[in-house]
């Protein structure tokens, strides 16, 4: 077993609540971005304008240098989306190592329902990851990050669909790639937990109903629709249906069960 | 019926691909918004930070001042979140309006498989608000974003827990009022669609199965924990589970069903 690589701490991606759910290795904030079915990714649009804009993209891991390196290794974020021109032509213009940009995701595991509302809370896992976004240039960089990322949404369906993609789809195709300078994750698991005030008190405890509903996102049922000849659903859709709804459920189900930190208990 | 409110367009918010799929509307944008559990808000650190931060927050929007405004009138948007006392802190020193920050939400509601990558894409509902945020020092409209928020968790779990809040809570509790500046909505539903060069070619419609794979939020049975002595599990969750459940898989199965504008069709 070899050290565990974590990104380094500064102002901007330091905790300062419920530091024991934070965490800086790579390995768990890598896996929170390659779950999320959408990141959010955040960018000035310029001198102009007051706002940080936010638009959704589809975001994965991976090494193109090093296309064997595990998931708690270094890594660079590659974006897809719908991509307004806006970002792209930052990113096309920006000088010097790119376009600063903060990539987020969330995901709700359950609902943490206490005595009262301030120790409401959810079981979640979230990651930000701090870095400069590039366009890939490459071709062969690109198609690589194009399998990527379809194979993210479904896994083997890039190999299962029409490719390569033809010299128009590829022109039109713009993937960014950004270097990571740094990131941090949080994940809240466990039980309900409340403060002496309220479980001392015979009143309140036998008036609320405390515990956790448990959240997952499931797959339903493929519909056929377009021009697909296919009839029968293929097994590598249904298999990874019935193992994304199984693994999601057990994740929801399984975080409830996770004991919570001396500073939470009584 | 009234005139339909629309946010006005500028350039940080107009869509700039698949028009058809934007909406400026108030409705479905508060919409979006409100269903969802997480919102990721952006915001800049500051000048000597090149990085601008997100973090998930629960937001909804209201109106204090005109608490039956229904969800296309003009609301703010309140936030309550693990709060870093960065966005706080910018947030009570900001000067003027408040501080410039930009709330994003994104939902997959299905996996659209088409016959080549380039055309994959997601039924999803996203939005975007840019507005100026700042603190609630009302304690009366803080107790009303606070009712608000929680009860955005789970129907009515305000009232069927220990409130109201105590003096300590209050002011431990720190809620964003977000003066909305403008925003927008992007909704994607229907079935596959794809280019000619491949629906006119047979080696391709026979090998590629095409369709779509519904998506949605599913809430589990609730699993007692901590010290609520209220051994069933109250009616006002297990029917909030029960709606939701049918409502978000009704959601997602039917978008698969909406008929493709005109320009995706052939």
């Amino acid at each position: 077993m070899g050290r565990t690589l974590t990104y380094p701490k500064g102002v901007s991606n330091t905790a300062n609540r419920y530091k024991h759910r934070a965490t800086y290795d790579l390995g768990p904030i890598h896996r929170i971005i390659n779950d999320a079915q959408v990141v959010h990714v955040s960018f000035n649009p310029g001198p102009d304008d007051p706002f940080p804009a936010i638009i959704p993209m589809i975001g994965q891991m991976g090494s193109f240098e090093y296309p064997s390196a595990s998931i708690d290794e270094p890594l660079e974020c590659y974006l897809h989306g719908y991509v307004s021109s806006r970002i792209m032509n930052l990113a096309r213009n920006s000088e010097g190592q790119g376009l600063p940009i903060c990539v987020a995701t969330s995901k709700v595991d359950g609902l943490i329902l206490s005595l009262t509302p301030n120790s409401h809370s959810y079981n979640y896992r979230s990651a930000i990851l701090h870095g400069y976004a590039s366009l890939v240039t490459d071709e062969e960089e690109k198609l690589w990050a194009m399998k990527m990322i379809t194979n993210s949404v479904l896994e083997d369906r890039w190999d299962h669909s029409r490719v390569p993609p033809d010299r128009a789809e590829m022109s039109s195709t713009v993937i960014l790639k950004v270097r990571v300078v740094d990131g941090s994750g949080k994940i809240r698991d466990g039980g309900v937990s409340d403060e002496r005030k309220d479980y001392d008190n015979d009143q309140v405890t036998s008036n609320v109903w405390t515990g956790v509903v448990p959240v997952w996102e499931t797959f339903g049922t493929p519909v056929p629709s377009g021009d697909g000849k296919v009839s029968d659903v293929p097994e590598y859709i249904t298999s990874y249906i019935a193992n994304k709804n199984a693994q999601n459920r057990a994740l929801a189900e399984g975080a409830v069960k996770v004991v919570l930190p001396a500073e939470e208990q009584h």
